[in-house]
């Protein structure tokens, strides 16, 4: 390996309490704070490798050479990186997830995690959490939330230099497992991207992110006192405002497939009937299933029963981005 | 027929611009306008019968004796009209709807309207639409919009005097049917009265309630051009508005099935693809589907295809409730 190399693994990550809608788009500046989980198990590995022959930056995703805006996103998180480091050379960025895109867990943490930090150890960089979190947030909003380890809380900050994430309690501190139930999209849904972008155009945005703090404050407790009821109630209500945020913007986004609203009709039921198990969903129609470890046998069973899932993944607490030797 | 006996008739009415949550929940005052278009066809029609050997007011509905809260609703609305008329006496109240209770169509509307209407006509009182549309609003606050006839808007007021229903345009003015998709509902829903206390309680509420006069001017518009696509785009979010409320309340209330979704999004693909229809949903799963006359037999037979859609009713626009000669 050159001195100009490096590789880096990162999780994808669920959120509790979501990120919808920025307060600036260039510099992904959220419009409120956000928990998440680390998904174990998931990886997106990525290899960076600056080399003074290259006339441009180049990318290969799970085996495909990518070019047009999946390039561009990448070579603009490689620029942040290369003005810090004062270095000129062009890269060649090799990157794989080691689960399916078709089954719709969000890549794009992960992936842009993973690249900040292969990119600046490659660069000679040796950045502290918060400034990786910080470079990871310029690609992908939810990106700056798979650089700490565990249970991790993004605050919104005030600006590019304290708005970044922080882990909240390890990955071994409260052993819950994310079972995503994989519901077959019939259509492409929106990209988050432009999703972002329309959130402001919903009557109901304003008063989501208004009441973010109070939910932000009950999941962060939920979290550090192990309250499976108090977590589950706050994220299903978290979830459930970001939809509706989605289904009332300019055009409207409808991410919910009819299996989806299955799955969430009896997620309700199954806790009302006494088995730890929440839902939430990101922009996509699976449905993100939260239990305890010791009841994910059987959620993953009842879930794979149902009509409408195609598979179900399961996911403990991850840990940090981190730096292959 | 004795001199204290009355036949009214009224229509259930479907809400292009939703009514959700009270500012007062006893005078049934709204938290914003509404506008809403009778239903053709669907009818309910009440005799009222005051009668001195009688020791209780008396209500049979499709043939079942009534008791507890549903007589007592009905017996509230009487009291108001006996007030006004200062009768004593207690009255016998037979009501039928021709449509099935089962197939979920909100009967209240029009129970309401032809109770208060049959009533106060067999009390010896003729009043005028406006003091009608005000005591219907009392017992169930949509039958406000179940007296004036055709397109109606719901004026919120400033208290009981001006908060009252008035047409904004004859049953002929736009030749609009309602095809409802009855899907059948796998558990019994909140009812709206119970769902209306519950408004207040989503973070949401507030932003729909604050956006509802732009709606309403915008809707009203679209009915008196009849733009159509004007009225889809309308009608459609401010439903999605409104769920978005109930699915955000706590608790949570999803009036929505799996196969509401399906419709619902099928709709929004006909659409696109230059048919004109537009969804409406109350708190319920059916859908009604929103189009002109000369489609509804193209898009009943559409609907009556779908998996999930157990039957189709259709409505155009009904008049104004009428005391039976």
């Amino acid at each position: 390996m050159s001195a100009h190399t490096a590789t880096a693994q990162a999780h994808p990550n669920i959120a509790f309490i979501k990120y919808w809608g920025n307060r600036d788009n260039a510099l992904r500046l959220p419009r409120n704070g956000s928990i998440s989980m680390n998904l174990d198990g998931l990886v997106t590995r990525t290899s960076v490798s600056f080399q003074p022959s290259l006339a441009l930056d180049e990318f290969v995703l799970n085996g495909y050479e990518m070019t047009g805006h999946a390039l561009e996103r990448v070579s603009a998180t490689l620029d942040l990186v290369r003005a810090k480091a004062g270095l000129k050379m062009r890269a060649e960025v090799v990157s794989e997830n080691n689960f399916p895109t078709g089954a719709g867990i969000a890549s794009s943490a992960s992936a842009f995690a993973a690249l900040t930090l292969a990119a600046s150890k490659a660069a000679g960089l040796d950045l502290p959490e918060a400034e990786l979190s910080r470079l990871a947030r310029r690609g992908s909003g939810s990106a700056c939330r798979s650089i700490p380890g565990g249970f991790v809380e993004w605050q919104p900050g005030t600006g590019d230099e304290d708005s970044f994430a922080v882990s909240i309690a390890a990955p071994d501190h409260w052993p819950l497992v994310d079972c995503v139930a994989v519901v077959s999209a019939g259509h492409k849904s929106t990209g988050s991207t432009e999703g972002h972008a329309l959130a402001d155009t919903s009557p109901l945005q304003e008063a989501r992110v208004a009441d973010a703090p109070r939910r932000l404050e009950v999941c962060r407790e939920a979290i550090l006192k192990c309250d499976f009821e108090s977590l589950a109630e706050t994220i299903e209500h978290d979830s459930d405002l970001m939809h509706a945020v989605m289904m009332t913007s300019r055009p409207a986004l409808f991410y919910w497939e009819p299996a989806t609203l299955a799955v969430m009709d009896l997620v309700r039921t199954w806790r009302k009937d006494g088995l730890p198990v929440a839902y939430t969903i990101d922009a996509g129609p699976n449905v993100h299933v939260i239990c305890p470890q010791e009841k994910a046998d059987e959620v993953r069973e009842k879930l794979s029963a149902l009509q409408g899932v195609s598979r179900v993944l399961t996911a403990g607490a991850g840990g940090p981005a981190r730096v292959e030797k």
